[in-house]
């Protein structure tokens, strides 16, 4: 298949750029650097060096032979989100493009209207582009497990079956999204679901929980190829972000008592599911979810299993959590479409853990200590105006 | 209280800013006049003519000595959002001042993509500023009943009990809009509600239906004071242009077989239910919802209320219905707390019909005819990049 991958020089979307490239599709990549960007305003970088895109789609082309298209620029550009599908005519786009960090949306107002602005519109554009251009290419839109926030009921993959003063319907799941950057996912995917309606468009919506690991089979394959890898409070995922902390001897910081939940998955089950997305398209009309997860702890239980396998002394210290979360609630997920489609997931063990504790030593001296602790606050909003 | 009206030029926003004036509040309007440029974009003008907005304050005052302060300006500009908050320190801020017509968001993506970003970033400028500024300011929003669709249960007013394998949540209402106009709206009130469980804010969103009327006590009392009446086929609310059509000898064009249900309100209910919401506050951190109507008619009904009651032949016709929706559907909604806060409806009679064909009559000849018709088709998505 062709598959265009937005976002594709990102920590998720360069890895599944080099699987679907080693699982024999053709590819082409779509970024407008904004990732790298966010680095030079937050004065971080990742963790883990990595090369600039050009550089690494040169590299896959002499280990492999294959060519990667490379196209610069914005998707809030709607003449670039037209050129490129008109260009290069995909069978699916990959849409990673999107900010999706939610402290960085809480930042304060400029921020969130940033991400929504940049989220929302350049969906919009993408959309339209699609319809347009070929109404058959299959929406792979990556979301995120947030979206719902912890209701008292079973998360269901998108669609709820509700009865009511006796009477029954399908009803999209009902969502209260935890940031301004959750929202924009939730703002998205009404967009979406409306466009498959409306023009028939078909489109998978994977709501993914939080990943962690720093390498896939493919880029392992040369340092060069090495994704990006953030330990920042604002960028970094809070597993990455302990495996981190242990390491340069630092407690690690969990927000609150640490009872609040997350869904989470592996890295390399991310390149896997997209992949098995892309080749089991949605039907024509068809808005489906996946709840791209492989299970769930608590932010203490990823303390607790960091602390463990790491060989030494990690002291856990709990910090007031910034955000405005439930401290301690109902969850249960259900996550079976994608194991249906054939996903074996990894999940979390010792050696994973023991893995990232190598990665980080080799790069512990890049660390700013001071970037790993939380700065910005959920209950104080900052105008700037 | 001190109320301040955003969009306060508009077909709704101007008779209420006079009707909380008269009901001896001391209100601020604040608008950017787009409505009025979006009549220069399609060549049509309210059938009734109006005043700018600075003549109509000068007559409001010359009859009643009720001072109205006037900002200019744009939401989206969020120096202006901050200012006028900050320097008129309302208790509430109804909030009319968004892109209302689901037609001019279907003509194409430029459209789409403007009423998207002005009304989702300009309500976020909006709570910014009245988070920063005093979140016990009352934010009265006005939303769509569109935003529901048409589900196959109950519409409640905002939230939905559900039990779910065995267990139970208050959830929000599960939306399908059917534009992305009405899309903008769902995108306001999940960015809403989070604002009133972060910050605490207090806040009533008002999911109204499809308005009808010309004049209420107040606008009736000077020619001058009178409101926009639009005919045109994006921005005409489906009733207003049936009697406009019975009154140039025109058929009514019904949409479809006219089965699709729409829920109704009078003009002079609207500016009651705003006075209404505001005087009865929301509690701090709460996201209440009115559903703003109070009956409800297929499509076909209304057209053969307003033939039944002109005084001549009238001729019916069915167009294709440009618009993507269910031909027929269940339509039952809930809406029962404004009549609690004490709502009297005036509901759809021959009576209030036959006044809207005197004001019709009136200005006829100011009908470009051919604006009457629909020239934006849901199906066809206009990319225009």
């Amino acid at each position: 298949m062709k598959i265009l991958v937005l976002g594709g020089d990102g920590y998720l979307g360069w890895p599944t750029t080099l699987h679907l490239s080693a699982a024999g599709h053709r590819v082409a990549v779509a970024d407008n650097f904004a990732r790298r960007g966010y680095d030079n305003e937050l004065g971080v970088e990742s963790l883990v060096p990595i090369e600039p895109l050009q550089s690494r789609i040169a590299v896959w082309r002499e280990l492999t032979g294959e060519e990667i298209t490379c196209y610069v620029g914005d998707l809030t550009d709607a003449l670039f989100a037209h050129r490129i599908i008109d260009e290069f005519r995909p069978d699916a786009v990959v849409h990673y493009a999107e900010q999706r960090a939610a402290p960085y949306s809480m930042i304060d107002r400029a921020h969130a209207v940033y991400t929504q602005q940049n989220n929302v519109i350049g969906n919009l554009n993408l959309l339209f582009a699609i319809a347009e251009t070929n109404p058959d290419i299959h929406l792979v839109k990556l979301g995120t497990l947030g979206a719902y926030g912890t209701p008292n009921i079973d998360i269901e993959e998108g669609w709820l079956e509700v009865e009511h003063k006796g009477r029954r319907d399908k009803v999209p799941f009902p969502m209260r999204p935890g940031s301004f950057y959750h929202l924009s996912k939730v703002h998205d995917s009404h967009n979406i679901e409306f466009a498959c309606r409306v023009w028939n468009l078909r489109a998978t919506d994977l709501n993914q929980g939080v990943v962690y690991g720093a390498q896939t089979a493919e880029t392992a394959r040369d340092e060069r190829l090495a994704t990006r890898f953030d330990y920042d409070a604002v960028f970094g995922t809070v597993l990455n972000r302990f495996v981190i902390q242990a390491v340069i001897g630092h407690p690690l910081t969990v927000y609150g008592a640490g009872g609040q939940t997350r869904g989470m998955i592996d890295i390399r089950d991310t390149v896997r599911c997209v992949q098995l997305a892309c080749e089991n398209p949605a039907d024509r009309g068809e808005f489906r979810v996946f709840n791209q997860i492989t299970e769930w702890m608590s932010v203490r239980e990823m303390a607790e299993a960091v602390a463990a396998a790491f060989p030494g002394d990690v002291r856990i210290e709990n910090l007031d959590n910034p955000r405005v979360e439930l401290a301690d609630h109902y969850y249960n997920v259900t996550h079976t479409k994608l194991i249906e489609l054939g996903l074996e997931p990894h999940l979390l063990s010792d050696t994973l853990i023991e893995s990232l504790f190598e990665v980080t030593k080799r790069y512990a001296h890049r660390v700013r200590p001071e970037a790993l602790l939380p700065r910005v606050n959920w209950r104080r909003p900052a105008n700037g105006a």
